[in-house]
């Protein structure tokens, strides 16, 4: 049969990144960056859908140009980026899924490059970081949300959904000491304990409200000393950010940031030594107009032009 | 026959409000709040549908956990609260709406419990505040609104409509001296008469050009001082949040706050003697991704946790 | 807390299906017809969202009146039916939703009543069927679908999903000899060994062009000939109607039945000895209008009318 | 002031009718058929916003061109046909709106024109109906719905209603012994009385399943013998037409009519005397990619066709 | 820079058609069938925006899958497919568009292959209209539409455009006498002269309502009769299918023909010799559900199989 | 034949603009602002569609009252506005288009009124700008959008498109010296050169996330400096706004301005004399609940507030 398989849609997803070449994780050909999608949702509490997240994120980033007219390079000529495919793993094995996405990201990481992953549900980031912290001890965690993501130990029967990475990866040690930021965080706790499971852990927690009374700016430079020369790991639900901007997510909470206020963060993170990054929770079936799948690409941009910031200083 | 009667949709409106135990609007179980659709759009000028309003922000409102990370505390606990179904009457007999709508707000203050309504169209405030009257005379109203909803005193062949409650209510003496305080207002008026209305009886008008300027939170403590101890009664148009986060509306004007700074405002109330509220205008057939129910269940939820502030504090 | 679980979406699912009194599966309180939801997608291998149709369908089932215009019945009258909830299953953990569906349908039977499942993707039919010839032995198979679900027997490292029950069905010995009788059918096949599973084992395949051809009606009469007095189950996959009248659902294709047909054919089995019914792949994420929810409701509306007459024929 | 009043949206809806010229419904300027818009859902039992149907219909009728191709002629050539505009009452008077509508449809009578009107619901049809009778006597009325239209006498607390207008035209004795044919019908009846209201008092009962039965070309004949040289009044609910075709509309049924059954059944009437027509229960709040607003404009179409056959022939 | 040009989403769109290997249109490395995309809408007179359909229907056609039910053949096994990539052109310049289809759809034929085009707008069919005559000499044409596509010479100032390709084809001589069948026309003429054009010249018109009253397959069987052993192209205006199913188009008229009808039609043309076919005016930004995408996929589709009937005939 | 031409949605384009009565654009009747459409988007290169929104933006502009509350006065009162129609051109000849806005434009100017057009895509403000050269000399230009609008200067084969205005404008010394500002430019550029065109030639370049830092009312005075006593040109380009709030627009780019920021640089213009205006791109095929268009109309309404300033101070 001259067709491919019929995992065409999740083995490829469409249009590369930004127009960028293709290459495999492994051995991304030089290339500084390596982009994967991870079309998974099994983690998903409430309307799924965020598996096809990363073939209409690629679809829109053909739209985007090169040349950052603030920090004034271009990543993609900077990096020598390549879109390195999606992670392969069997549908219906979320704990497969888990270590497949822990071996691609040290993969990447392991030929010297930054991975850059687009979700896929929030899932992802526990295998992601146990891969970061593999590669380089407990790293700092920058965490764009609308939660915590610290339930559990367990809910509903399962330790590892997309309600509990940050539990985790705090309870396994990714995470530096007092190296987790939260910003955005406003849904309801469902009850005290868990809300506050991070920050009796160190964390910084940043809600909503804060963003409004001192200015994206400041806390960009909070979180900016607070990172210092750590590793650095960005990892960013867009339901962090309000629904009006990013309607298509599985568990919207209205009164979220604004993409200017979550640019701004990340400008201000310049010269941190970025190790990796993901965006999480895009649903497209949910969308409009690609509104999310749009602000999905331009913050993989500004996460990329992060790490062209740190090659271009020698990083 | 064994389905229930026809008028199932009006007459329950779904999943309660916050997952919350039922009751009747009388006698309501010792809840010191009671949650009250008002299923009419009977006073709408233009697009209608805020009938079903009720029916959607309460399927959504179950994804509202209770812990409120702000005011640290749980209001559904504190406060007991309950969903008291939907107000009754026939669907075509807009007085019969009105007197009844009081009545049923008269019930809940007669049982010692805060009614918290979710609407229909403006044209419901006017019974509320005439019940309010009655509890506790004239009273403090933070309305927030695109418009002004002083037209009249009729207008179209018809005085009580979704335009004109505040004029009612300031007619009949409803509101205390220099009580009223309106804010987002920005759509341009018919004619000078009748945006001023308010303005020339005492009322604070905010329009929303200079909550950008001066910023919610100090408006917020504006309209702190200025509530005092009066007895409070909030009113939300989602029109007056821009249309962006609030798609989901009859009469939409573009310019208008943000979820968070609505939020902010009312977490700047903490303190007052809230005696009832409402959330009115939601027009879920004109909606995107349930952005505009789940907004009218937060809103909701935030005036709840006033309610409990003050159950907390004594009040 | 007051708040009930945090499942409650997934527990109740809304008001009750068509206006029913609502009742435990096992404890139907002398129904003789028990509608479950069944809220689960984890069998979908493309767009998923299945699980939130139970809640939809319900909420548009509350416009279905009883009395049958042509059957001159009302089935809600006839059979005392109740909505029995949603089963009940750990979310994440697809072998215990198996599970739970058995056993549900299972305790429905055993007190004397017929089951009438609202899926859910496909998967849920499997252990439907289970259930079905634990109570009566094997049993005829009407199959409404664009596919012939007869992948496998296993396919994408997963035995058990949305591609499969037939053909386990099938292996397992759970139809009767020629019982199953695959109507709609229409999608390209993977390969003709996957297209002609069925058709090898004795199966009726009525291809979507052939209802063209010799009428809804003639084909209803030979579906009804060759089920004769077996137990007859109706599986409806909403698929197998044009995705114009169901675009609600997953993996959508053109040409299909109209809904007029399919209700010829129900029609037709006028008589038979229904023993049960699941309507399966409606995903609310992708309809337009309630289209398909409200076509899933009027096809279990369909099946009850059917099974109203046997008990009004003494069966 | 140089707007023109705030009721312009109700009092002009837009563009004309077909690129038509305008005028008042009583002075068509010679014409032979007046297009009316009757802005109004204040009888809708469900979901509202047949109010904006006028406008959107208006709107995508300029995509009509003139000749027919089966007819074989021009119908805005022939009949000289004109734009009424709206007619005009005050929005919260559903007694005021009918009898304006009897008055406005009494002078396009009066003046020698056919009226065509677009609703609106369908409480528009027994004012109507009642100039019709003035004008004429009673009259046969071919009326295409998924719902008979016969609950009453009073429902809710009020007589006229969308759910009423054929039952109180049967009391009224609006309508010729034997002269009501309905065809499409589908709902299951609240009671078996209200279902067969109609059909008790001499009607045509034609459910949507015996159109598949027998034809659209059949049943049109029998429609037109049984009119034989009755005035003749047609009223399309858009209901009865199959959501996937009218997806615009607040109480949609599934296995409706095609649209190319309806037109055959309209041009099955060619001959007719036809007196009037209308078009109701177009909800643009609900429509997709504006098929029910083509669908209405093109119904309105077809019943000018079958004027001008009439005119050509002299009548 | 390391991303490929901006042209990309023109040059490319995305995933290549049903998972097929990629080639040039001149070099198809064997393969006996070549797919196209032609993203032009530069000859739309009212809603743009079909330059994008060859990206969406790419994107749903990998959901495809080879084996022919009917048929019993996998076209893409027998034609060893490929897809061609889009036609190149410089976006502005619909005369270039012209060329540069003629030229690709010439090169495919001097490769021995047979060209599946995916537009773009109507316009793309006549510069293809010209390779077939220049290749095969006249040619016979299927022609599926609402519209008969004749108007001009000239309208709006242009010869070219998607509302006169037939007129030309039959005026520069492309199409064998009497070669022209035109099937689902039913928008009303501008005037009798533009809708006769076809008619007055040999053509087989057929209007929707034929096909209803004679069944798809009678009209099949007679297009099969007329095109004999004719080089036969097959051109599809989605428009000429109801818009019910295909609601992404710029020109809707209700009434058209079913998808199943479409199909049948094509079935019955098994065994001529097709030497081409386009799919044109899906218009993605209208679309609902992909159903306009996925309808043009499948059409595609059974057009293969035709054409690998042909082959495995020793064609 | 009774109908108007076929063009007249494109003549035309619905209910006039704001209520307003309507003119021809040289005999303005008086008026001291024509409003005009100019239903084109030949010169997009994404995604196509802004020809309708004259007919959208006059649509719902219907709602818009006429007193300003914060300048407080009526602008329609003040200017005697009238809508002039849309721009009449051959729909397929970009050169006769350009052409034809200069005539208009020049026309109105000639007449003693200020024009404010409704695009259309951005190539139209190229001709515009050259009829304000004509009559004024190089003029300030107030210019807000996500791209700079200076590639070229050809590109994909054309000079004039909407990717390049302003770097014509420039090159043909339409614009003042210094008096190019651009506000809310952050799409990345597609390299340096095209980025910096315009700083390179004294433009005020103020990037999106400066309006954050600085506020719009700073910015707004800035600009009000710059202008000074020059005829002031102001364009806006709907995606200088974030997508959240004009979804509707063919390349969206999040981290946009709000509208309220806009609405505060408009109002901050106060005293200038504004010589003419536009707004740009907005595409209702991408629109939800007329956000857009909504946008599009007050945008308007704020440049005729303008207008009336000046003309209340003599100007």
């Amino acid at each position: 049969m001259t067709q491919s398989s019929a995992f065409h849609y999740l083995a490829h997803g469409g249009t590369p990144f930004f127009r960028l070449p293709t290459a495999t994780p492994g051995e991304p050909k030089g290339a500084r960056a390596v982009l994967l999608g991870v079309p998974t949702d099994a983690g998903t509490t409430y309307q799924p859908g965020a598996r096809l997240a990363p073939y209409h994120v690629r679809r829109v980033s053909a739209l985007v140009n090169g040349f950052h007219p603030l920090h004034r390079l271009d990543p993609f000529e900077r990096l020598r980026a390549v879109d390195g495919g999606n992670v392969v793993f069997p549908p219906f094995d979320a704990a497969a899924m888990r270590a497949s996405v822990c071996a691609s990201v040290g993969s990447v990481l392991a030929a010297g490059a930054t991975p850059f992953l687009c979700g896929g549900d929030h899932s992802i980031t526990l295998p992601t970081l146990r891969a970061m912290r593999d590669a380089f001890g407990p790293v700092a965690v920058v965490h764009v949300d609308a939660h915590a993501d610290t339930s559990g130990p367990e809910t509903w029967g399962e330790a590892y959904h997309h309600g509990t990475p940050l539990r985790h990866a705090l309870s396994e040690g990714l995470i530096a000491e007092g190296g987790l930021m939260q910003i955005g965080l406003r849904a309801p706790y469902p009850n005290a304990e868990a809300g506050d499971f991070a920050a009796r852990r160190g964390a910084l927690v940043v809600p909503a409200e804060a963003v409004s009374e001192r200015g994206a700016r400041e806390i960009g430079a909070i979180l900016r000393d607070r990172v210092r020369d750590l590793p650095c790991y960005v990892t960013i639900d867009v339901d962090g950010i309000d629904p009006a901007f990013a309607p298509g997510t599985g568990t919207p909470v209205p009164g979220g940031l604004t993409p200017r206020e979550v640019f701004t963060l990340l400008r201000a993170l310049a010269g941190v030594r970025l190790v990796g990054m993901d965006v999480v929770e895009i649903c497209p079936a949910l969308d409009h107009a690609d509104l999310t799948s749009h602000l999905g690409a331009h913050l993989l941009y500004e996460g990329l032009a992060l790490a062209a910031l740190r090659v271009e200083a020698g990083g």
